[in-house]
């Protein structure tokens, strides 16, 4: 989604991606100087349009004809590139307006991030852009490359244009983007669409994601992102370019947000610090979450150049032991397995390797192993139908061929559909090889822990793409009015706090699973309630001035009969008078007890980014001691749901470890749809806190035992 | 330890660094071999002694004299190294012997790894080398260089010889080490040290940790190693290292150990996988483990380029945003603090950086920043006192003089002895600033948070130097003769397994407290039981045949009176005698109840490579689902206990988290001190399990509730 609350067409984006007719707007002469590099990349990076160079002082700019003015120009302008001072760019782009440019690049700095000022100046440039219909890239940024040979755009001022690939990376860090391509240049890494995009005034990472899915060039996203803007849009983006498409998403999101802002008094709140959330949204989406650049690079290279392996069932080929068993720790640990060859397979390995080489997985063809036994090992692999997918290692001895053997495991790769990656170990003597396995599209690790991530990590994604989402069914038998009456009346007078017998009735609406429960203000009312509900009974105190009862005594458990109920009804009020004797007491709630049920919790929590997420954990001290739970932007559906009660480490025991009976999770989980839909209807819910969910044996059902909701 | 056992002196691995006359037995004429090569390699590298090449066939070798035998050399000769093939090693070896010869490396494969063959060639080797007195590294491994210019030895078919430096590094596998020359040399990393040590059928690593201990030109140690033969040992010199010179010993290990071939029945068993083990001796020893090649040379530079941080206090520069955020991300994850800068630091950076510069720790020195910023931003950053290192980032922008600031950077950092690390993103437009870091000795990092990880290991590091071990106190009130009796009684009848009424009398003579209890052999011997006791008490079948007591009904809890133990005794036997009617009865265990204490367990097992492991965690699902468990290696002092019972995630359930009472913690500990000093006695115990340790309120004690013994 833009900026202007709608998304960019594709033709808008493709407006910016591959213009006709450029003008640089504001370049000088001074080389090293952003308005000057700028104008003479796109210039000696050999675009396929025509770029004109504009300054108020210049005659000519790089031998190029300058204009004074944009409306100097007397042939039609595409597209402008702003690399005028801040203060002045309303006026340049008054001025591209009026000559009916549609695309522009605003490369300078000084708006939104330095301040009100700057803000300001944003604002108004944005205003002029939707006055005639501009779509603009940055403020703040580095520009755009196009490595499309097509139109070969460099409007960036960047070091030096990558070379063509089917990577495309969006950064909201300009100066990140620099690293990347000297780092990608380095590697042998090219891309299809390189974007700075600033502080996104206009096209927002949202449009370009969307326009990514339908650009045939990219077959990988990379995403740098600093703060997650609209949650809810990224996600739906990502999943439906990965449904549509296939097309993996890589994330880098740093600047994790102060937890201290979080900080909310109940446990969901102090829980879901952002990042969490984040995690969870990202994996919900589909995104790969990132921890470094290097990690992006590695999975976006592995996604580039070779398929989606089949399985998990790897063969491992190498020429020192200890490396083999490095990769072989790290691809278990990954997930992945060691295939079994077949006896064809271990014919051929005898028949090809010394009777000194290890013939199982991973195969050992000894440090003297030339290209021969390399290539004698990697197609026998690769013909083996336990095989789907073949990670060979190498380590420089003295007679080693280096560059040989690269060029045959590019060969023998080219012939099957199976993915290959390499692992060149060391760094000056291997050099030669890596840039042959590099240039031949074969994934290369210098660490084959590295390789093994990878490989893993293209599996795990293909594997979730067969996981289909389930459409959200919204429930019929709710009385959305009711809750919505409850919470509007409590906000009308300005609460942000609902005490539990009024957050009951906002459940009770959504058919949760309430225990049964009546309010007492006498002792002979809390007989009476108890009689009906059957013992044993719970009684709490209910008053808004109380919010630890327990602390208080305002609690008692285990009532067995009326003469109990009386005697506790005393009791409490007793405690609470000593306690707190300033409270204003509601009455005495008596409460159906469960016992022999698990405990867990459910929380709601409106993430600043994600929106309505909800939390799940078994109760007490898993989630206080182990920071046991985990998160779910809503709605989610069933699937997601599953996903979301076995995240948790805890899971086996609600699902009958060791002789325990098993719990009804499918109750858990009706609960959280119904929670989930809640949460769709009413907005206005802060947190809502259900502490513990009782659970019982499966097919017994469950019940909210305690809740509380801000508002 | 050597493998003879006994350990080699100064002076023995001395002969092996520092030779002055070294014979090259079985060289050979053939280029890119390894008995030419490594002649070749001695000669070419400038040693500093004399080297003659042994070849039965060849009257020279690269121009110099050769000698049929290594006893036709009339000079005296230190050191010979073996490169014939490992059928006639024996006979050179005599020769050798002979020849007076007290130093050898042993290049030759075909020995203990090939099998039965190659075990007997080695073991022969071996015999004569003892025959003579002579120390050598080998057999089947890459050699031995030593970069100190008073020798200058380069006794390896290494490709290339690394520089002088003060990084040693020991290796089990031959083929890495090519791996690790030739990326140290891309990183112009150099060695004081080189050492393939292979089969270590006489010198160990053992003996090359002690020798390095004491030499003066290694400052840090690096180690890999695919398995830990004697992980005793181990431990042991890495702790006197340690605490005598304070060096680092970095280790990777490989080769994860077959699970399954531990798996065992009780729940020690199951969890004490070994690499497990290994993480926790590794730690106990202060020897730092690394996951990759990489990892590990992150380190190594730190360590010896830069002085141990005084504090985890750190400032970041960088002319970039993002990065300062990623690394930012990671040092507050790794435990580092980012410094408050003083009013004069502040002072000075509003002076020196431009109004736009973030002058908050990250410091942004912005986009547009040359070496100028740069200068201002680091010499005020490493004068301010709060600051105890910095941390220089640095992106390839278009006006960044990238040199000219590494140079900067590194003229600075010699003003200080405060560390100084920097990571220059990117990699070819860097390179140059790379290198200039790389010659002067900061650490360079192409990803800011492998720097920050950097750092922080060594901040971990120096902290963990001002632990002191304490020392292990024998207690002497336990009686060792009647655990041992117990124990000898039970092997002697071949049996691998005590039932809980032998183990608990074992524990007994360690004075761990056994709960009060008794064997029943009648209902109303039962019912004197419990009164003598005091009630409640548990009644628990006792039979050699019945390991799992609960599940045939075979235990009851809760009994509160005579009449109550009388019934429960019927019931037992009658449950065992319907579930298991051939079990074999020994009678009906009565036992005092505790309520209300906390389940822990504690587990002894014996590592194949670390002898006597102790195992503590909570009980039950925290063990069975969360696998929250800790280890070390025994005997441990009170220090390393404390440690082993904080590393679980769940020690604050035992320390009174949110009111909950504060459970008898140091009961736990004098448990753990006196099974340690029982394992220490009874070498012959293979694994103990006390599950549950009933650990009650503070000053209150604990209790024994339940134990087995395996042998």
């Amino acid at each position: 989604m833009s900026n202007s609350g709608t998304r960019k067409t594709r033709e808008q984006i493709e407006g910016i991606f591959y213009p006709k007719s450029v003008a640089v707007v504001g370049s000088n002469r001074v080389k090293g100087t952003v308005p000057h590099d700028i104008f003479y990349n796109i210039l000696k990076d050999n675009f396929q349009g025509v770029v004109y160079p504009v300054s108020p002082k210049e005659p000519s700019i790089s031998g190029v004809k300058a204009y004074k003015y944009v409306i100097d120009i007397q042939e039609e302008v595409d597209m402008a590139v702003l690399v005028f001072p801040s203060s002045v760019c309303n006026l340049a782009m008054e001025q591209c307006g009026q000559k009916g440019v549609k695309s522009m690049i605003i490369i300078s700095a000084g708006f939104k991030e330095v301040g009100e000022v700057g803000l300001k100046r944003e604002q108004e440039v944005k205003a002029i852009a939707d006055k005639y219909g501009i779509s603009f890239i940055g403020p703040n940024c580095l520009g755009v490359i196009n490595t499309d040979p097509y139109c070969h755009f460099n409007a960036s001022f960047a070091r030096r244009m990558p070379a063509e690939g089917s990577i495309a990376f969006l950064s909201q860090s300009g100066a990140l983007c620099t690293a990347v391509l000297d780092y990608a240049y380095a590697k042998n890494i090219g891309f299809s669409k390189f974007v700075s995009f600033g502080n996104k005034a206009d096209v927002s990472e949202i449009d370009l994601l969307y326009y990514l899915k339908d650009d045939p060039k990219t077959k990988v996203i990379l995403l740098y992102l600093e703060e997650v803007s609209n949650g809810r849009a990224l996600m739906e983006a990502a999943r439906t370019i990965i449904r549509e498409t296939g097309k993996p998403i890589l994330a880098l999101k740093s600047g994790r947000t102060n937890e201290g802002a979080l900080a909310a008094a109940s446990h969901t709140g102090s829980l879901a610090g952002s990042d969490e959330v984040c995690n969870a949204a990202f994996k919900q989406a589909g995104i790969i979450r990132c921890n470094t650049i290097e990690e992006m690079f590695n999975y976006a290279i592995a996604f580039s150049y070779q398929p989606i392996p089949a399985s998990n069932k790897i063969a491992i080929i190498t020429n020192a032991g200890g490396p083999g068993v490095l990769a072989t720790d790290k691809a278990i640990k990954e997930g992945l397995t060691l295939a079994r060859f077949s006896e064809e397979t271990t014919r051929t390995f005898k028949k090809s390797l010394p009777v000194t080489a290890n013939i199982k997985n991973p195969v050992d063809v000894i440090g003297d192993a030339r290209a021969d036994r390399y290539n004698a090992a990697l197609s026998a692999s690769l013909s083996d139908p336990d095989v789907d997918g073949a990670l060979v290692i190498l380590t420089p001895q003295s007679m080693t061929e280096i560059k040989t053997i690269a060029e045959e495991i590019c060969n023998i790769s080219r012939g099957f559909t199976k993915p290959v990656y390499a692992s060149f170990m060391g760094e000056m003597d291997v050099m030669e090889g890596i840039h042959v396995l590099e240039k031949n599209h074969i994934p290369h690790y210098s660490i084959p822990e590295d390789m093994c991530q990878s490989f893993a990590t293209t599996y795990k994604f293909g594997s979730s793409l067969a996981i289909k989402d389930e459409a959200f069914v919204p429930f019929s038998d709710i009385d959305k009015d009711a809750a919505s009456a409850i919470l509007k009346e409590a906000a009308s007078k300005g609460r942000t706090y609902l005490p539990e017998e009024e957050a009951v009735k906002v459940l009770e609406a959504y058919k949760l699973p309430v225990l049964p429960h009546g309010l007492a203000n006498s002792k002979e009312e809390a007989a009476a309630l108890g009689d009906k509900i059957g013992y044993p009974v719970v009684m709490k105190v209910m008053s808004e001035d109380i919010v630890h009862k327990f602390d208080v005594g305002g609690v008692q458990l285990n009532i067995n009969n009326a003469e109990e109920a009386k005697k506790a009804y005393a009791g409490i009020l007793a405690n609470c008078k000593e306690k707190m004797p300033k409270a204003q007491i509601k009455g005495i709630l008596v409460q159906k007890m469960v016992k022999n049920g698990e405990e867990v919790i459910l929380g709601l929590k409106r993430d600043a980014a994600f929106g309505h997420v909800i939390m799940f954990g078994l109760g007490g001290i898993f989630v206080e001691v182990f920071k046991d739970v985990s998160f779910k932007v809503i709605p989610c559906d069933k699937t997601q749901i599953k996903d979301l009660l076995h995240e948790i480490k805890g899971f086996p025991l609600l699902d009958g470890i060791r002789g325990r009976t098993k719990k009804d999770v499918e109750s858990i989980i009706a609960c959280i749809q119904r929670l989930s839909q809640l949460a769709v209807d009413c907005p206005e819910i802060k947190e809502l806190d259900i502490n513990p969910l009782i659970v019982q044996n499966r097919n017994e059902g469950c019940y909210v035992a305690d809740t509380k909701i801000m508002l």
